[in-house]
């Protein structure tokens, strides 16, 4: 694989000069070019995304953890589901230019899968693995400081929407749908209350979480949500 | 707070040498106990156990992705499930010897809440958060090295039992029950399947994993399932 317009890509933009290509060619390779090319022996970027996605959660938990220190736990992990859900991800990895390099098959090329979100988002995690193995966690930061912090400090993901909304937006792509939130337990005195509580679609819980009050356990419920359909 | 005890224990037993003390104190205290002391302005371990949590899932990640190129995203991820698994890290809390400083309100030391595995398991994942912000991911590396690394090299979360009997385990602690693995969807071609599995308990499901056979599916599904049961 030519790496050339991946390599310029980085040093013009973002100021990261590539040390070991095996990394981005594993970043940039899809299981459907893969798929279609077994003679070849190659390595699809599933591996390498399960890292990216790892890095990228901690350098978010770091920065909301070290630049909010008011914010409480609840509210930290639905503004984290925020920035990492998929429809996010995939942004952000047109706007960084990755689409456009990662090797698909025939078939997923075909039936468009260059736009897809879901491919575009574990592409960008990918290539944050790549970044992590190559030159490490400040290269990350220092990548994450062009693109996403400041999208966190200007208040994008906090005024875009709640989690609540976003699970709502995320499931309705695909036709109208109806979630329910439900309180499944309550506990403790007043002035330490624990709600939990989980959110249904249908017969189906698809996330649960806990709050100190109802309204904060239901974002939790829906912050979870947000993760699990991501995984 | 007092914290001679923790800095002894962690110089001698993992050479780690504290220097900021705030991360420990609020990692060593739960908020049970700010919740009886609200006159002294305390702040409680759960937002450095958000960050713990990340700290740990990147650590295991970068563990499991360098040392087993050969397994895949899927095996991975159940494999990591399993290390992170509440039962694992509240054991690993006990064995570091961190339970026996946890600041606790007199309701939870009276519960026996000094030995429930959420609590411990929680206050692990706050020390990690503590070393990482007080000392760096050298550091966490290297008391991974010294606690939880050498037992995935030695096998003992893969012979201990999979997703699946780690997730059975779990849940039957509260009695016994009942869990079903459905086959949800199937696609692809024959060299390229994709297996989407729901794993139900009674009406509800509780987990969701792709993979490309049946059984790793279910294996994803059941660690998808343990990883939304620990949060």
């Amino acid at each position: 694989m030519d790496l050339t317009g991946v390599k310029e890509l980085l040093a013009t933009n973002f100021d990261l000069h590539m040390q070991d290509e095996t990394h981005y060619i594993e970043a940039f390779t899809h299981s459907s070019f893969v798929n279609e090319n077994r003679n070849l022996d190659l390595k699809d970027n599933e591996r390498i995304e399960f890292l990216g996605d790892a890095v990228l959660e901690l350098v978010v938990s770091n920065y909301l953890y070290r630049n909010y220190p008011e914010m409480d736990e609840g509210k930290m992990s639905s503004l984290r589901a925020l920035i990492v859900r998929e429809e996010s991800l995939s942004k952000r990895a047109v706007e960084c230019g990755f689409d456009q390099f990662v090797r698909l098959g025939n078939g997923e090329e075909a039936s468009n899968g260059r736009k897809r979100p879901s491919l575009l988002c574990d592409l960008f995690e990918s290539v944050l693995g790549a970044i992590y193995l190559d030159l490490g966690l400040d290269a990350i930061e220092h990548f994450m400081s062009l693109t996403i912090y400041p999208k966190i400090k200007n208040g994008e993901f906090m005024r875009q929407s709640d989690a609540k909304t976003a699970l709502q937006e995320e499931l309705q792509k695909d036709g109208a749908i109806q979630l329910a939130y439900e309180l499944i337990k309550e506990e403790g005195p007043a002035h330490e209350k624990r709600f939990e509580v989980a959110v249904r679609l249908y017969d189906e819980i698809i996330g649960r979480g806990v709050g100190h009050s109802k309204k904060s356990a239901e974002q939790a419920a829906a912050a979870n949500a947000l993760e699990m359909l991501k995984k």
